[in-house]
């Protein structure tokens, strides 16, 4: 087993460096994005660079476009939505924060207990010739490495929202000079957002290992036993921003829509509606802040779980550092691959056409997939000796760095086919979403049908794609191969990210302009852009949901391997009602989540009823609603709301663990995995593709689409209901059910030494 | 380990004679149902028996109520129905057939290839000191059963279809004189399908356990493999009889809504509707010959299941005949009990007021669990040894008669407690519905959201109910216990059957009023009947649920033992890929089956309009519409669309085992079995949840009920679209699901050997 070619002393260098690249690319694309200015223009109109040829197809200047008013306009709608958005994060990071002080001290105490918080150094766990540092020490660093992952949580969700209500009115700014203008800024905002985010979460993670090491020194084991903490950290703020923020927006959404497009007739983000302003505050706590906490998760998550395996293997025997960073240099390159494919998408081509934008998000997928696999392989024979072993559940397996490359590999491919599976399934180019608009023709409940009947099919590819993926890697290098997979899948979270946030940042851009009252050329090239970006967003929660499931198998294998079960065997009595009561644990939180945005989104009906009956002139744009109140609704309705899921999640391991053992935890975390997996890709697929049977409906682009048109048809009015009821499923119930998957894995895996010790007693006293 | 205490001859006595009694009850309750006379009373009004009381709330004749011209036409629409029904079933069983002999062709080829075809005894499997008979005698003997159970499906699908289109007619008239007679005719006919097929069912298992021991002798081991066929044959049947019967009752109910009530504002079942005829051969082709062989396939495979356990058990060693057939005897005194508790429904109490429906259907539920414990106690005390030994992969397990007691208890009693919580969720007597009506308000969209909640939600506690038995039956006595569990839930079959058939009766009963022009008095009458039934319908797909996955649970077992696996690990390649590929069945099954209702209700659509467009005087009803067009319609659809899922569920086991081997294809069945069990109730509560919201709003009957009502405003015409939506899921989708987990559980089995000789070439060459 020869070292690798790398040395150690390089790795210490090149991950920090690549992190620093990152967060300078990102500030880089944030100044670009500054450049536009959302104060009025006192110079004449705006200044075009002709460099682009964007004046190629400049649209003559509209009556009053440019005037002092709509900007000032914009500006304030921008303000009004930034300081919505900030003021409900910062609530409910308070509400949190007392959870995570809480949780903190459980972890504390729980780890504590194992050794009777003796002081004392202990046997290692997996080589017990050895002594390893004290419980009470794992117990100490983990409660840490957890506060560190909560910490960074927040700040990714956060500085995601304040560079996307940054962006907004930009972008709407941009769309007077055409729709290429207007997708870079867009899309250069969520570059800004996916650099940070994946920057940000390796340089922490860097620099706490950096750190722990001071203290464990040769105790690796111990330290990367700790390190899983960051992980938990991380997922658990993910759960209550997913949760929280998709119970706001979607209440808000739903709200608006009901009384505003069904009941009242006017169009979507129209002033005059009092929901306007929360819903569009909701897709930035929402769709960024909760997407990008989730994203950090899985990827912290990915990386505690390859760390946590490598320890134990000959890379942490060996104590060979280059190899044991593996995972990290693996995310170093993504940053820079991610790098190079950014600029395919703003410098080296432009768009003209709107046909084009959905075509340049997808070659970003493809370049970074192409690239990626080359940074991979130069990574793979670089970082990893020629071979080397692998723990897997008790004896280690030899492996060579070849196949290590493979596991990434099919890993980051199997992403790039969900991906193109996802945007077959809801994109209205296709057949698929094309024939759920069709079936709307003989009303609500056909569209249903065919909605949720597309939302069942479009698990199929992906669930072979993820089981060959688990497959090859799991074959390859037992549960390091699945863990090294679900980084391969998102080592290109950068770019991920960025066409991700793109959609709810060209959402709002429509929604500002439509409060505006700019015109109407400028929200049709905005909703060229929004549609795409429903089509980013499910391909970003098809990533999110595929990274998810091989995240939590890792964490689970880990997890078995922490609390020292031989097998896991489903023809026990223990296991099986585990495996039944896990697969069921989806439906019990999609049932909260649902009906809490039911609910939510009837008290938003009744307000805003309320507003449109009792305050004069505001149908006729005479009186200004009270968006406040709609405001206090959905942040009261998803702060109270989020509490139930979130306990959901974060009891059951420990329940389960500390009364009925390792074994039936075991079983709950395999079949939450399986289920879950089903239930929210087709719950994400599902609402996609009805957001965009109804876009396709309103846009009206081709002869089929004319037909069932126009806005306020039949047709229209039953796609609208399938939109409606598709919301809380694709942005409420889907997205979170990954976090609940990956958490509940990461959570027992961290107190797996706790379960080990004292878990199971029920069994005990049954026993 | 002394001997039962029931003699064998007596055991030979017991069993048959249980059987005729059941028959013999049968034919007593159809004799009953035939006094009501569908042709023209010549003497003047209905003679009405004082003795029941019924004539203290008969209501005053109706004009024209009894005249000739309204039996003659109940008579006619009665005709008209079960000949549609009558000639689907033998179109469809006639593509059934071919697909029978073929896969019967591959049963025995299969099996008898395990040893080449050689004519010569073989060690036994499980005790290679003896020897047992040669492969091809299995697989003779097995595909004798797998054809006696398909026709023996067959034939409870069709006589229950036939019992049903009599009785139908037969209710209406007798609504005239009140709900009490009306039920009564319901409630019998449901018995009458009832019993016959829990008595045939039993008798047919019986007759070919004896001869098939005419070949077998001693090697009980054989003999009892060759008689799982049985339970194959049977849930290969059902699974087309709920496809098929099922894409063809929503086909047409869709397509009669969605134009009928939807487009034209006609009642439902309006005879100027063209698809009300096969709207209401649907109910009886799917809900009822569909039902039938889908419990009859459950009763099956948990027979089979337990009578393959114990024969490799120390009753099979020892030659214990009355302790092997202890699955039979309970089935028997099943029957006994079920017939006792008839008598409850209609002879020893009467109902007089449309509340007391629900209860007595409920005290029916009740009382056969209550005296069905007795039995089992008696059952258990007298048919067991005290104490005996039950294989437990690869081990004997001590167990004793009391423990046993415990396991057929626990199944009957979570039964109970499934039925309870369906009823809860389903019916509108309680919040969780109309807090669904009540979402009406805000329109369809709100509707479908709180109804997926709902669903969802109603998981929960039926979930749990199965966990604990598995727990129980597991621990006390490994898969034997499972299997009995599942009998144990199945041993009031009759009774739930006869409850279950009594909803489409009634249903139908509606229909025949409707079309006959009957005064709104009847209708009113027979829709409190079909409200009941509604529930009771969905309660009946609870217990067919439940047991599904106990059932499968319990042949799954026996096929790792005969597979001869030790374990099944979760955490191995092969197994993981299995459990999440067979999570995702359910959604791939489900998705073909709403897509087949979707296309096919288009289909209906257009023939509906096409009908009111071209044919004059329709909507005035001067002109009769093409009824036969619909039927056609609904026919060709369903058994198109029958094969695609058909052969998924059919075909996966064999592609799996042969190519992948047995360890993926546990995988599989694990993962179908607790992921395609949530999928089914919530599928099937969803649905009838959402029916009987409708029912709440049109009904009116409480203050709440009546803001919302009445038929025709937004919340109902809201209301309208859940119920449509719900009809593919509760009964398409929902009750196929549970034959896709027993079938794929029960063919393992049969090809195991064939699996285990010859299985994974895919891994054989990779390896």
């Amino acid at each position: 087993m020869s070292p690798a070619l790398l040395s150690s002393f390089a790795t210490e260098i090149i991950i920090p460096v690549c992190a620093v690249i990152g967060i300078i690319f990102s500030l880089f694309q944030w100044v670009v994005v500054s450049r536009v200015k959302v104060t009025p223009d006192r110079n004449g109109p705006p200044s075009i660079s002709n460099k682009n040829g964007y004046d190629d197809y400049l649209i003559e200047e509209e009556e009053g476009l440019n005037d002092h008013n709509v900007v000032i306009k914009c500006a304030e709608i921008q303000n009004a939505i930034s300081e919505g958005a900030t003021s409900f994060l910062v609530t409910m990071y308070k509400y949190v924060g007392i959870f995570m002080v809480v949780f903190a001290f459980f972890i504390f105490v729980f780890l504590g207990s194992v050794e009777g918080f003796s002081r004392k150094s202990q046997p290692c766990t997996y080589d017990v010739s050895r002594m390893c540092k004290p419980a009470i020490a794992t117990a100490l660093f983990s409660t840490i490495a957890f506060l560190l992952g909560a910490i960074t949580s927040i700040i990714s969700g956060f500085l995601g929202m304040k560079i996307a209500t940054y962006a907004n009115a930009r972008t709407t700014l941009e769309a007077r000079k055409g729709v290429g203008k207007a997708f870079e800024t867009a899309f250069r905002s969520g570059a800004v957002m996916g650099f940070l985010l994946a920057a940000n979460g390796l340089l922490v993670l860097y620099i706490a290992i950096n750190l722990f090491k001071i203290y464990y020194g040769d105790d690796w084991e111990g330290l990367f036993e700790a390190i899983t903490g960051y992980g938990l950290g991380g997922s658990s703020m993910a759960l209550f921003g997913r949760v929280g923020g998709g119970i706001y927006t979607k209440a808000a959404d739903v709200g608006a829509d009901l009384v505003g497009k069904v009941e009242r007739n006017i169009p979507e983000d129209d002033p005059r509606n009092p929901a306007v302003i929360a819903d569009n505050v909701g897709d930035n706590v929402g769709d960024i802040a909760g997407m990008g906490s989730d994203l950090f998760g899985s990827y912290a998550e990915s990386s505690c779980a390859a760390l946590v395996v490598a320890s134990i293997s000959s890379f942490g025997i060996e104590h060979d550092f280059t190899a044991m960073c593996y995972p990290l240099l693996v995310s170093s390159v993504g940053i820079l691959v991610c790098l190079i494919t950014t600029l395919f998408a703003t410098d080296f081509f432009e768009i003209r056409e709107v046909d084009e934008i959905q075509t340049t998000l997808k070659k970003q997928l493809i370049i970074s997939t192409v690239l990626m696999t080359v940074g991979i392989a130069i990574v793979s024979f670089i970082a990893l000796p020629t071979s080397f072993t692998i723990f897997n559940f008790g004896a280690q397996k030899v492996v060579h760095n070849w196949q290590l490359f493979l596991c990434v590999c099919v890993g980051l491919w199997a992403g790039l086919i969900i991906g193109f599976v996802t945007e077959y399934y809801t994109s209205n180019a296709y057949s698929p979403v094309q024939d759920v608009a069709d079936s709307c023709r003989t009303g609500a409940a056909t569209n249903v049908i065919f909605g949720l009947a597309l939302g069942y099919k479009s698990v199929i590819i992906p669930i072979f794609a993820i089981a060959i993926s688990i497959f090859v890697s799991f074959t390859f290098a037992a549960m390091y191969g699945i863990a090294v997979a679900a980084l391969g899948m998102l080592s290109t979270i950068a770019t991920g990210l960025a066409i991700d946030a793109y959609g709810p940042i060209s959402d709002n851009a429509g929604g500002i302009a439509e409060m505006a009252g700019m015109s109407h050329r400028i929200r049709e090239r905005t909703d060229a852009l929004d549609a795409a970006g429903n089509t980013t967003a499910a391909i970003g929660k098809g990533f999110a949901i595929g990274s998810a499931a091989l995240v939590s198998l890792a964490l689970f294998g880990a997890f078995v391997s922490r609390a020292g079960i031989e097998t896991v065997d489903v023809l026990t009595p223990k296991v099986f009602i585990g495996l039944i009561v896990g697969a069921m644990l989806p439906y019990w939180f999609s049932a909260m989540t649902m009906k809490s945005v039911g609910s939510a989104a009837l008290k938003m009906v009744e307000e805003v009823r309320r507003q449109f009956n009792t305050i004069p002139g505001l149908m006729e744009g005479l009186a200004k609603p009270d968006y406040a109140t709609c405001v206090k609704i959905s942040t009261d309705a998803s702060l109270k709301e989020m509490i139930p899921p979130g306990a959901l999640v974060m009891l059951t391991p420990l329940i389960v663990g500390t009364f009925f053992g390792v074994e039936t935890l075991s079983g709950v975390l395999a079949g939450a995995l399986v289920s879950g997996v089903q239930v929210a890709i087709s719950a994400s697929n599902t609402g996609g593709a009805w957001d965009n049977a109804k876009k396709y409906i309103e846009a009206g682009a081709s002869e089929h689409a004319r037909t069932l048109g126009p806005k306020g048809s039949d047709p229209h009015k039953a796609a609208v209901i399938g939109d409606t009821i598709g919301d809380p499923l694709k942005d409420t119930s889907g997205p979170s059910l990954n976090i609940l998957i990956k958490l509940m894995a990461v959570e027992s895996l961290v107190f797996a030494p706790f379960f080990a010790a004292h878990g199971g007693l029920l069994f005990k006293i049954w026993g």
